[in-house]
């Protein structure tokens, strides 16, 4: 299994490493140390740190637009040194390289995956590789030789057991269908784990009330300036999940909101 | 009108978005999944969330240092999904993507436009456009057209009437130059309204001091040094605006300053 | 002097600079406005502002990393527009452009220097150099004319005595190997300045124990899971440093630590 996508391959990169520290900077020193004909596009390295779900619905959300043939790694490692295992998966012409902890369990939800190996060819990694830092010194130098054009299954032994992940889905409880805040994104947006199409089906295309915090909201909004500037409302996101938002402010702030905290649908 | 510059093309990107969420990995996608022949370079995504104005101001300082040829794009876009215009600009050389909302007013009054066309042509665009997340299904799609080369007037009709920013300019009264701060820097430097230029022809090359919070400063430095460490001085900075500075501290801080906050010149 | 390196050259920029103001967007602007065959990659731009130490060590750890005929410019600069020297430096087939303050300190310390030459060719660098942003009006044309071939002896005079960096080295008292804390990273992991190397030496193999804030630990682990969640460890980091860290936690704000703090190794 390799690529045949036009050169410069694509490489991305998501981690919880930040930017102020050598981390991400030493893992493309790595990459281009190796492999030159590469395009590296950072994904994000401000996910919260040794967070898994977080990082699964980024990757969930971000991968699958790039083209095929994109290499993408991803490092969200709270086990780093210890026994879980550095994986290369195949997955609808995309390669995935990181932990096998769940960071790719929803992409693999959602789209099954073609193949999956071990990563254990000593031949591809660093000579030395640290306890602490897989990213630079297994994870890089894998997704180089990929590019580079090694075939997926010389890395090491295919397996089938991955790692999964668990997305707390919405409930139905009577007439309502109870779900809760998953992700607070930059402007305070708060994403619930509601789907539009999980909404829809629900309520049958009826109408409904979305209550959160001590507000009930009369039903879902098709853009931010529905309501007033400052004035909060629902609305399902450029994701197609239900979103508590605020025009031009901070839903978060106003409403007091945290991840997890439960966003209730009630039939009228 | 398209472009006869060498590939890659290179393509900017200017955002309120943050990067911790999947909105500018998203964006660069979508150009890389319709267009490989291109070179990224992120200007900014840490703008202030929703505000027209600092956006503007970067925008002015850094687009027209990019070699000719260059494609902005541009998205701090509080009325997205509302009335406000999707709209591609031409303007010496370089291309403009983004909401018609004053992004574009600093750069098009110093140096005007030599074409400007509303977006809505719906082959170069997504086919399913969100009404909240207009930089990838609209603008990120342009842009990658743009660049694969096709012409500015296909992408919709052409307009005239684009919308202007106000830029509070510097008030003259009795012997006072009247200003105000505009940017606070990543340091605490305090850009003013005040241009080298118009306090040139404000004082006729005569020595003026200069008043801001409780201070007197006498005149203007050369550079951040010609004051003691931590003191503050005024200096005429790299984009030849009055600036509020101290050597190697910050000045919002020490003088208690914010955006907006006078500073005023007065004759000697 | 030049480089027979494949194109596109590397360039690397390292500043303290943040990423919401002007300043590294304009850098990249400058470099590929004068040569478009350039690979951009960003080390940092997040250093501690005016702090010549912290961005010493970082690029002595990831510049080295890069492939030969990589060009680093750097730019932490607080003596701008003063008397400090704008140098070019090469190093082990990597090529250093910024201030001469100590910037590159350690990196020379450990490699040694195969030239350094003080930046004063006009024609190398724009027309109007201002006094406060050399990074833009000096140092990026510098970088953009070495990578289109310009050779080092041809941006100025040849220098040999360059500023070197004071890196507090550990001390030995009794039988106590005094050290300090030097960098805290996104984890709020704390480096010292006691490397895995120096502490052998030190101990000759022989067992010891760290004591760090009230704390005493026994002995340097081998990975952040070698003790519970939340526990604090001494490892050998991926930098080969003595490290203070918490498995998944901070242990910078469980322990109360700042860069200066000391970190005593003790024979048992």
């Amino acid at each position: 299994l390799t690529s045949r996508e036009p050169s410069p391959r694509i490489i991305t990169l998501t981690t919880d490493f930040g930017l102020r520290d050598p981390y991400v900077a030493s893992m493309k020193a790595v990459i281009l140390s190796m492999e030159r004909e590469v395009l590296l596009v950072d994904i994000s390295h401000e996910l919260p740190p040794h967070k898994i779900l977080p990082a699964a619905l980024l990757l969930r959300e971000v991968c699958p637009r790039f083209p095929p043939g994109t290499i993408h790694v991803a490092v969200v490692d709270p086990g780093v040194g210890g026994a879980r295992r550095p994986i290369l998966v195949k997955i609808q012409e995309h390669f995935l390289i990181g932990p096998d902890n769940g960071l790719f369990g929803l992409l693999i939800r959602d789209f099954g995956f073609e193949g999956a190996w071990r990563i254990e060819n000593s031949r591809y990694i660093l000579p030395s590789v640290s306890r602490t830092f897989h990213g630079r010194d297994l994870f890089a130098p894998v997704a180089a030789h990929l590019a580079g054009g090694i075939r997926a299954e010389d890395f090491g032994p295919e397996i089938r057991d991955l790692q999964a992940i668990d997305l707390p889905s919405p409930k139905k409880e009577g007439g309502r269908l109870n779900g809760e805040i998953l992700w607070i994104d930059h402007f305070g947006n708060c994403m619930t784990n509601i789907s539009e199409e999980e909404a829809l089906q629900w309520s049958g295309g009826e109408p409904f009330a979305v209550r959160v915090a001590s507000r009930v909201m009369d039903g879902v909004c098709s853009s931010f300036d529905s309501v007033p500037l400052g004035e909060c409302l629902a609305v399902f996101n450029s994701m197609r999940r239900l979103e508590i938002a605020c025009n031009q402010s901070r839903a978060d702030q106003t409403l007091g909101l945290d991840p997890g905290d439960p966003v209730v649908l009630e039939k009228a």
